[in-house]
């Protein structure tokens, strides 16, 4: 891996100095026998340093630090690094507080604001209607499984489940409990490499709700549009775990969407629920309370005591995303991304190959495979070597998998690539 | 309140000086107009500071600093600081890994390790015997309020509740939905002050459990020994949210432990059950996946992704009571603390009342009123003046409360008593 001017820098807290500051922090010296007499009068200080010195400017936000390593893991996953910096700064005591995020009452002013802003930036980012709840719960989309059937259906009612991968599996096996969802189409026979014409799909008319998992994070099979409910509600649910914010979705097409935190916009321990406010208030009767959408909805996601610290981070990314200019601009420049890296697996005459159909293939989520399998667990090695982690693919179906969220930088991308073409070279 | 000396120091991260150095964090200096040349020889190097300085020795660990302030919130709560100052430090490249512990493959090797110590401390702290198995989840006491009757029972079983507190009240309530609890005894008639004499329980035979709230957040009121469960079972289930780990308990004497992680171990949105491992695997066939404690222990916690970053703050916060000599050390802190407050209290002539019975008095949660109930609201307020927080009783009771938790220093006490003191001469 390249050499970065930056490493110094990124390796230590550099939030308290100022903007565009040439300053080094002070603690990125190794310290020698330096020593103060205490003095409430000193205006000067001398400081003796055991190191060379190198002055760089700050890097921009998109920068990666050669102290770093790229994480090319599927979630919990790799967070932009100037989120982590803003975090860092903030930990110990939160703009003038006096305490930690981590400390706060749910129901003060601080952590209050925190969250508002939160909603907020996300209704921004997604251009959320207001007809539409957002809710910040726990469990992760797994709890969501249970939860959707449990609050859009009774024990009796049909619903309509499209599955691409493992996850929209999963999704439909738990709904047995609450519901009586039917397999409308499953992609298993053909290993979760395709999603069907939407036209061929036989709807079931009385299904309370079609569901698909919009991107399917360890097959990495990702919807590019979306299939019209031909039900009588016109429901459409979707799990978004790992593509969530990483471009545009037209929300009104949904009853609900949901997704855990850890691939795109936070760390794991919170789940996003962006549901039809309409659709709210029917929970089946056994239905936990934490699992009902009206007492998270009612109390805007302060039931009980939230997962604060995640809902914090989430904040933080929201506005990251925002900066960036939007999900226009985020989703440019992960069709990028994933241009390279499908180019690098479609060039190599076979050495690597991707086994899903290229109009589905996601941008989130690079599974591949090597010609040469005996070689697989070289090519993981030899990366991690180079900084590149969590290469290896889901313990489910083996290969090789390169999750490409928003928060990695180009550069891991390209670094990637260019391993991969070295490794060819090597062993081709 | 007090000058700390240990203010400035603390402010700052200091994790990258050498322990006990005497030296000043550089971003502690208001910088005016220092500028450097790029030199990649530079040995020494001299900065101008705006500002005195005043150097310090790095405080101990239970110091308290002037920039932060005391939290007396009843959960999110205090934390440790040099708790916090180590998760600073970690933030942004945990032990060299490259990369945040929020960012970490939930199966990977760091995190793995993680999870791993937090159980084994945990187990060493209460001296957890192996026959009990220890999960890490998500939902908070109130997600196991449905997941205890719904593993335990089926829904024609008859539970026990012993009801000391708006929360005990709430599991009564949730566990209506999956079995048939029975309210053997209420405070709610004396306002939740008391806990009754267990001789003159009148427990139900075929009881599936009896449920008890060790510790009562709101009314603090705390059980000082535990009831026998006389039912078929022999099982004694409590919810300990608000005073896990904050003293030695006998886990012997339970099926069944949960606690919010928010009080005492960590933050929001980590729940800790520990229980009997010959209790798990007969959920009743609607509990969502999530709920099941079988899936969970099967899978050590990692069924789906956990919440990692308050696990690894649980972590920090276990291998820290351990280093203050377990929780025996801690019960002693503990009791000095509550000491202090209560005697405070008592000796005001009836200027401020505590309503629990004195023997039943929480050593976490100190309610109080104040005779003139119409000062109540300058309490509050000159108390925030003076940096001490959230001392606002909760919604439902009124009045003060005190959450004096582990992390609390004893500073704290000693600082809200001189204030109470100081108010009453002021206000008497």
């Amino acid at each position: 891996m390249a050499t970065s001017p930056h490493s110094l820098l990124l390796q230590n807290p550099t939030h308290h100095l100022p903007n565009n500051s040439t300053l080094k922090p002070f603690n990125a010296f190794p310290l020698t026998s330096t020593r103060f007499t205490p003095s409430t009068t000193d205006k000067r200080l001398s400081i003796t340093c055991a190191t060379t010195t190198q002055i760089q400017d700050r890097p921009p936000a998109q920068a990666h630090s050669e102290d770093r390593v790229f994480n090319f893991a599927a979630g919990p996953a790799i967070l932009p690094e100037n989120v982590l910096k803003k975090a860092q700064s903030e930990l110990y005591n939160y703009r003038g507080s006096g305490m930690s995020v981590m400390e706060m009452s749910h129901r003060g002013k601080e952590f209050l604001s925190i969250i508002q802003k939160a909603e907020s930036d996300l209704r921004a980012l997604l251009e959320i209607p207001d007809e539409y709840a957002v809710l910040f719960l726990q469990g992760g989309a797994t709890t969501q499984f249970a939860a959707i059937p449990l609050n859009l259906c009774t024990p009796d009612d049909p619903v309509d489940f499209l599955v691409t991968g493992s996850w929209g599996d999963k999704a439909f096996k738990e709904a047995q409990k609450y519901s009586q969802p039917k397999l409308i189409w499953s992609g298993k026979p053909e290993k979760y490499t395709k999603i069907p014409s939407f036209e061929d799909l036989e709807q079931t008319p009385d299904a309370k709700y079609l569901h698909i998992c919009a991107n399917e994070t360890i097959h990495g099979v990702e919807f590019k549009n979306y299939p019209t409910p031909k039900n009588a509600t016109g429901l459409l649910v979707a799990d978004m775990s790992s593509n969530f914010c990483s471009k545009p979705v037209d929300v009104s097409k949904f009853g609900v969407i949901y997704a855990g935190a850890q691939k795109n916009v936070g760390p794991s321990g919170v789940t996003v629920v962006i549901i039809r406010k309409d659709l709210i208030g029917n929970a089946q009767k056994t239905t936990p309370v934490m699992l009902d959408y009206k007492i998270h909805a009612e109390n805007n996601s302060l039931y009980n005591t939230p997962p604060c610290f995640g809902i914090y981070m989430c904040g933080l990314v929201f506005e990251d995303l925002l900066e960036q200019g939007g999900l226009k601009e985020v989703e440019k420049k992960n069709k990028k991304k994933a241009e390279i890296l499908y180019n690098a697996i479609d060039e190599s005459n076979g050495f690597f190959r991707c086994p899903v159909e290229k109009s589905v293939r996601s941008l989130m989520n690079v599974p591949f495979t090597l010609e040469k399998s005996e070689l697989e667990a070289e090519f993981v090695k030899e990366a991690a070597k180079e900084k590149m982690v969590q290469l290896k693919g889901h313990r489910s179906v083996g290969g090789m998998r390169a999750s490409i969220y928003n928060a990695m930088p180009l550069a891991g991308v390209e670094t990637l690539v260019a391993f991969m073409k070295d490794f060819q070279a090597r062993h081709a």
